[in-house]
């Protein structure tokens, strides 16, 4: 052990993890881009005016921003969600063309205290539609977020819909003060991790009394198959004019999402999502695996924050990828069984001439320029030691090469898993390598 | 424009933007991963004591480090430099496997004075390879990153070539004080933006005597072919042991970088490069194009950072492409000329019909199902403005469907650069746009 270690609650991630990082985000992005969203880099540290924000990323998570001064003395934070920053982007160009589409895999870090699978810096990977108030774009949203999935080996997902105009209905049908409802949204958001009984005594701390806290947990307590979860939201809120809009929002996304081949919805009116800026249908998608049935995706429309942040008022939604969760379950449940490394051939040499030494790393540039990935040996070691890295390091292929060989103009290539043999021209290895 | 803006010496990466680095960074990896290094990647943030320990990152960047406290009191840093933590890594982990080659693209921070493409965020991209001691190390990274310059299209270029062992027998030979040497090369690192006279001045500051610095400037401006201006070092220099060792290295990556098919290399005894951790070979790759001459990539022998940041002794050696000006140059070159959008066609609705909006989704998704990227319109609008959005995105194709498209089982497809269109049927469009 070094001296130095990553800092707490970050990690390194070596060769193995990245190869299977990488191929989950080449096949998101590639999903992202079939359906028209297109990528977008913000900074990786924002004024903590604009994370601070108070209806922005808000009071849930200001504790969890690491905070800095820069040298011109200006309070900086390093980002803790895309989504903000993305925001940003659209109040201060309001040129862009609308809607504009945008996707974003990048680290994302929060002061949170660190846990098994819990990290201080930790990726995302994000879409938004900015600039559409319809429905289309959430059902667009959701069956991105559920394509991408799938395109990564999950076969059982299920996406769990509510609406934030529906909780504010709750919210006042329980007679819970106007001023009080985004407490109250916090605290219900722990009710699957802490369990109702805490949720509860939060909810009497925050001044909220019992007969409102039963009416909240009935109502919250509603979910199952849209057309009776929506017909029973309209009997209990129907009156509501902000809940009767959300429950007829809640009816398009899900037959917007039918055409889009999404089946799997489910309403569910415990769902809160902690973040203070969903105005509109917020929606989580867990998966059905045996490791876990937590959720690996979710989004919503936050149609207040480009105005928050000083732009035009434009609608906005969109979705996020837990690209931590999805690595986890996939590793678990043994779907990334992915080669190691991109390499195909080691190239060993035998004896001590630099001659041979000049003739490996030419064939090695043939190799490349036919687009096989070639690795020659660096060290100088013996045969049997460059069998054993190459072995270990997964590469398929060795060549060798030595006096004898260079003169018979033929090579000796290996093939570690089958541990066969031949004796091959150049022109012979490349055509069997390619 | 918003109230919040990106942080000074940041930027926003547009889409148009992200396309085009996107790009870079495809063609470098599939170059790196040709020559058998592997992804890796580090946190954001380091703590201070390994980024400012003396001899790593060191005096020249202290002072453009983001400094911050985390909430546990601790000092950290962002990183400056991808080449610090990847060490950090391998000191850590004696346990891997050598020669460890790994890559990392990614993006550093310095406090730098913001200036004409001068960034406080930008991004590098790294090869290095741990545990070799041999100089076929140094040839393979100089070719891999001139290979890697070469697939974006770069055709002249040439590598200026030195040795810090070689610069300590000078500084010896010109009398000048030990201790002084890491202030003479940081000061030598400027003659070429600040002139000579500057440098002088600069160098007297520090205590060196008249005699010295002109004994310092005649060494430094020999340079020229490797035969030539090898032999005048060993003429000057060939009783100074580590000197003559730096002579001879040189000599070996000279051989060794021509059996790699890299011919165009130039001995620069004026070369310094910046930061104390090198300790042998060093090198800049410098582009022949219009737009500019000024280096695109460097790199060189670092043998002491392992064992600084607490791991055994390691030998290292690696280098790096200047993504921020190889992108300037190829986007001031035209060498840049991309599709904006992965999109390849558009759909259009006419009317306000919801069963039209359904089949105009479920087309989309047989579309992407074969591998097509569509956008849909999202926004309700007229046939005008969905075409006008469609040719501003640069979206080669628009389909347009209606109740009468619905009911011929045609739909029009309309070609947006030859400004034509044909009715076809869904399995016709299907054929056109694969």
């Amino acid at each position: 052990m070094g001296r130095f270690q990553p800092p707490r609650g970050t990690r390194d991630f070596m060769p193995d993890d990245m190869v299977r990082r990488e191929y989950i985000f080449g096949k998101v992005r590639s999903v992202f881009e079939r359906f028209g969203f297109r990528p977008m880099e913000t900074p990786a540290f924002e004024s903590w005016d604009l994370l601070g924000a108070k209806g922005g990323g808000g009071d849930a998570i200001k504790d969890e921003i690491y905070l800095f001064r820069d040298k011109g003395k200006r309070q900086m934070g390093l980002r803790f969600v895309l989504t903000v920053p993305a925001s940003r982007v659209v109040a201060t160009n309001p040129q862009l063309p609308k809607p504009f589409k945008r996707y974003q895999i990048g680290r994302v870090w929060r002061y949170d205290k660190p846990q098994a699978g819990r990290f201080r810096e930790f990726w995302q990977s994000d879409i938004d539609v900015f600039g559409s108030s319809g429905m289309e774009a959430e059902a667009e949203c959701i069956a991105t977020l559920v394509a991408a999935i799938e395109s990564l080996g999950f076969k059982g997902f299920e996406v769990r819909l509510n609406n934030r105009k529906i909780l504010n209905g709750m919210v006042r049908a329980a007679g819970v003060n106007k001023g009080k409802s985004e407490d109250v949204f916090r605290s219900l958001d722990k009710i699957e991790k802490q369990g109702e009984s805490k949720v509860r005594k939060e909810l009497c701390l925050v001044g909220i009394d019992d007969s409102s806290i039963d009416k909240l947990m009935r109502m919250i307590g509603i979910s199952g198959k849209p057309a009776e979860a929506l017909a029973s939201a309209r009997r209990e809120l129907g009156k509501d004019k902000e809940a009767a809009e959300g429950i007829n929002e809640l009816e398009d996304v899900v037959s917007l999402s039918k055409a889009y081949g999404v089946r799997n919805i489910v309403i569910d009116f415990g769902l809160v999502r902690g973040l203070d800026y969903y105005t509109g249908p917020i929606y989580e998608i867990k998966a059905k695996t045996k490791t876990s049935v937590g959720s690996i995706a979710g989004g919503g429309r936050y149609d207040k924050l480009i105005e928050l942040y000083g732009g035009p008022p434009t609608p906005a939604t969109g979705g996020s990828i837990g690209v931590e969760r999805v690595y986890e379950i996939l590793c678990a449940e043994g779907m990334l069984d992915l080669p190691s490394t991109a390499t195909r051939v080691f190239i060993a040499m035998v004896g001590d001439n630099p001659e041979v030494k000049r003739n490996a790393i030419q064939l090695s540039q043939k190799l490349r320029a036919m687009g096989v990935a070639v690795e020659t040996d660096l060290m100088d070691r013996k045969l049997k030691q460059c069998f054993e890295y190459a072995e270990k390091a997964g590469i398929p292929y060795m060549i060798i090469m030595g006096e004898k060989e260079m003169k018979e103009g033929r090579l000796v290539l290996k093939d570690l898993k089958k541990r066969e043999q031949k004796r091959l021209t150049v022109s012979g290895v490349i055509k069997e390598l390619k």
